[in-house]
């Protein structure tokens, strides 16, 4: 966890809606040196562990699972919202607070066996890194690493994934 | 252009609509071998020119939008759709077939004189990119490159583009 990286957070009262504290990563990646320091900090993360490609969850997901996947010389896939990958597919299904949500990935973006780095900006209850985490293992990948920019305590989503090895740069305790 | 690329590349019919052939980067993406000759290649497309950030078109352009600003050591910016961007931001708008489309940018993603390679997967008619490029130059940014992935040429985007130095990686003549 970097308490340096932190200030380069935005923290935006009452966003998306009334009563959420939304914690920005734009102001982070504007900044050269402090996006230089948290890639820099996601790769250590790896700490030696093989990795076949690295997955990243749209959108803001694709932003440093770009990256790191350029630095490892490995290639890159996406997760995305549903009705946006063109070929053959599989869906997960998860609870929201109010209703459910989908996410996909292309058959072929994995193949059984792949150690898998799995990338989003941000951990909150969980439900969509679960999902994606389904949806790698329904095609035979292993996740050896899951990396999240900013992890959100307090909403326990670490609980909700369960054994993985998740590790996160940036920790909020509280609202 | 890269016709070597170009094989790399998935055309789906009728994506995402009857009629469309869709160009998927996917199937390059997940290569490890022809996501670094991507990058390089778009990287020589900056020859010699000074950036100080690169901005991506939401979400695909985030990908080598990311990376590019990665390896010229300068900083990202997204553009996105509307109501993603939390903090003060501007706005464009613009006309498709049926109806419109809008995308937003922050306005601390561009301080006035700030020399912006401007990035998005895809150019077909080219109306995302010139309302991304007009809301860079509304914020005083300079564009002293757009770069794409995949241009449609037989859509004549670069046409309603206009004076910008654009360079696309792989062609497509016909649907």
């Amino acid at each position: 966890m970097s308490a340096d990286l932190k200030k380069y957070i935005r923290s935006v009262k009452d966003f998306p809606v009334q009563g959420i504290m939304f914690r920005d990563i734009t102001t982070l990646l504007i900044d050269p040196k402090a996006l230089k320091i948290a890639l820099s900090e996601l790769m250590d993360f790896i700490d030696g562990l093989k990795i076949d490609k690295v997955i990243g969850i749209e959108s803001r997901g694709f932003i440093f699972g770009a990256m790191m996947a350029e630095k490892l010389g490995v290639g890159f896939a996406p997760i995305r919202k549903p009705g946006k990958l063109p070929a053959e597919k599989v869906k997960e299904t998860y609870r929201l607070e109010y209703g459910t949500d989908s996410i996909e990935i292309h058959k072929d973006a994995v193949n059984p066996g792949d150690k898998v780095l799995l990338h989003d900006d941000l951990l909150a209850t969980g439900g969509t890194a679960k999902a994606a985490a389904n949806l790698i293992e329904k095609l035979g990948g292993e996740i050896v690493l899951i990396s999240f920019l900013i992890e959100l305590t307090f909403l326990k989503g670490r609980e909700k994934l369960g054994d993985y090895n998740i590790k996160s740069l940036i920790s909020y305790d509280s609202e």
